[in-house]
């Protein structure tokens, strides 16, 4: 993945040959936004704007795609040494990552030569896409967690590894403890989990010892998965290794009845003193689930969320577009029935009523919105925030938002478009 | 994405320094297997094999690697130094690519020694996850399309670039015929396919200017997107351009009312004795849409499928195992209600009646039937099949697959797990 120009659709470069043939070489704005929710969605989470940019930045043809490119019998001579010589040299204006963003607004504006904003869509779109979409049902569990730490462990069923990682980093921006990925922890410093799996369990012939070996070797970290077998069972021998003297942090339940197992162990820990032991849960758990757990007082203190979250399973993509707004100062809109577009560059207003949003206001550009200048001739206008100060970002928004729309009921938000 | 290792949970490498302590180094079998098909699928097809041998391949822990674990304070220098040096030794049975697997179904078998087995869990359901999920997608598409050229348009929706490129393999495995993909070009050989988009016809004051300069550039190749403003007109924009002597190949419709457009389009054309240009579809099609319109007789001869196969929307993940069957030669299986697993390294072997599959049965393994022997001793037995024989080896599959598995409503089929 070190270079991205191919990661593309042919036709970005079929419709760039022709632009250079053509000297069509006006500013063009194109302009990145959701066209509707999702149906289980009341807001979305911008992310993925820091891969953008250095992606962006590192966006050249290399001998190894230039070969290729030219294997293919379309592109003449002058028009490979003109993407041979390619860098982005125009202006990114953005939202924020961590923003609460909604339909129709501009999460990312490229504007830019026509030839170099045109080149970018697929990477845009792909980029953009994939962390606000992970972003935006992350969040949802994270608003109904009452505080208890939300873990990923989605990598496995992650729709490839590139997809476990950014949404490793998109689920930490949405409030997520930490994740068991260890490349994000690698790249993106965020806090590390993990307990045991039920193999290591099963490896000897008795539960208990397994479990105290696995004590033995992490008498600081010891989180026991108790459910291989019979759950209680499992409780009752976690109980007998910290009567040994072994330090057990938590236990994990993976399986059955969560409602009445988290309740049942915590009273077996309790009635026997121990209760500092935490009790992890996981096993397909989404928003739905944390919520009805939590609201039936489950004594629960961490929640492994993975597949359902990872793959945003109930709204596996967005509707998101990355249209042409304008072409040498002029609008440019489309009126294709269900697609038509709103022309020219945009920023994002946002009324607040006291402390809470309103509606927002997208208007023709001015300074002074939620839109950023981010990139300014193919560089950026200043460092981008940490991943700890997205996650602060989102944070504060959140306290914005009206609580119809930070729960898990479809509730209305007007973004209302101004010519 | 040059090194594996740490794409992984934490969790696997926990286990692995107690495995490594205990000195636990006995020879294990894991099995990756789909407990249970999705409601809409009434097969998968096993796909993602070769990108896992050449990860395992390429599994090592390099500096990088080992100064973040180390960072951790988890890990104790002698298994570090176990790491630096490790490198799979162990043997890989899997089902071959390409072909029609069910539930309980032995995909991947890794008998290797326990640490080495273990460590590879994560890379292992990842990676087979994804393409078996697509490619599983896709052949519904294939099985309702009557012949007509499927393309992949999905990258800017799919979950980050590398999901874009190993749905591209996956799904001309499942019978497409290409992808709008460079990468995926440049790295399988997937043939490249790509029109034009509505940004392109916008620049030009007149969509027939922007058609004209296309087809001066693509003699050979010129696809005309003609639903920018009226699909209608766009189709007879095109006429006249062929009368003016251009060559047209054919036209694309991306949004819509795709019954009665097609077939106007194709009355339009006919009439003028342009009965060579082709009828190109697209925009949020899936194997229910494409099913439709083929069977309302309508003149659509390829269709562009994008977000909903590249994000098999309808069912975003499978249930997908990698467990622990034996150890040191004993079997090996959990009991957790709802997730009890089967022991011992497995066989499937396939029952016909006549030239149909009639049922699998999974039994103990012996050589013989539709699991070999991948890799020994962690190297490849012998070289992996191209990506062309792996979709022959899927459409030879497929002949043998009853009608009611073929079809877009819900089948049985039995698998028979003998002990």
């Amino acid at each position: 993945m070190l270079s991205f120009a191919l990661h593309t659709d042919l036709y970005e470069l079929t419709m760039a040959q022709v632009y250079f043939k053509e000297k069509k070489f006006g500013k063009a704005v194109f302009s990145l936004f959701v066209r509707k929710l999702p149906p289980n969605r009341n807001f979305l989470v911008s992310c993925g704007l820091e891969t953008l940019v250095e992606r962006i930045q590192n966006f050249r043809f290399t001998d190894r795609e230039l070969k290729y490119l030219k294997s293919l019998g379309i592109f003449e001579e002058d028009f490979l040494d003109y993407l041979e010589s390619f860098s982005f040299s125009g202006d990114l204006y953005a939202i924020e990552e961590g923003r609460v963003v909604f339909q129709n607004e501009p999460m990312v504006q490229i504007e830019a030569p026509l030839i170099e904003a045109q080149m970018l869509e697929t990477l845009v779109i792909n980029t953009i896409h994939f962390q606000t979409l992970i972003a935006s049902k992350a969040v949802r569990s994270f608003l109904v967690s009452q505080g208890k730490q939300l873990i990923d462990f989605g990598l496995r069923r992650a729709h490839g590894l590139e997809a476990g990682l950014y949404a490793a980093r998109a689920s930490y921006v949405a409030g997520f403890a930490g994740t068991s990925n260890l490349e994000a922890g690698l790249r993106f410093g965020i806090p590390v989990f993990g307990t045991m799996a039920h193999s290591f369990v099963m490896i000897y012939e008795e539960e208990e010892e397994a479990f105290r070996a696995f004590a033995k070797v992490y008498p600081e970290r010891t989180i026991l998965l108790i459910d291989t077998y019979d759950t209680i069972e499992g409780a009752k021998k976690a109980i007998k290794l910290m009567k040994e003297g072994y330090r057990v942090v938590g236990v994990r339940i993976d399986s059955g009845d969560l409602k009445t197992l988290s309740k049942e162990v915590r009273r077996l820990f309790d009635q026997e003193g121990f209760n500092h032991v935490k009790i992890v849960v996981s096993g397909g758990l989404d928003e739905y689930d944390i919520q009805d757990l939590l609201s039936s007082g489950c004594p629960i203190d961490a929640f492994g969320v993975g597949t359902k979250f990872i793959t945003s399973s109930d709204s596996p993509y967005l509707d998101i577009a990355y249209k042409l707004v304008e072409y040498e100062g002029k609008p440019k809109y489309k009126t294709s029935p269900g697609k038509a577009t709103f022309p020219y560059k945009r920023q994002v207003i946002r009324e607040y009523e006291g402390s809470l949003i309103k509606k927002d206001l997208v208007v023709r550009y001015k300074e002074g919105g939620l839109v950023k200048k981010i990139m300014e001739k193919g560089k950026l206008v200043e460092s981008l925030p940490s991943l700890e100060k997205i996650k602060q970002t989102l944070m504060e928004d959140l306290k914005s938002l009206p609580d119809e729309l930070k729960g898990l009921q479809k509730a209305h938000f007007t973004v209302e478009i101004i010519d």
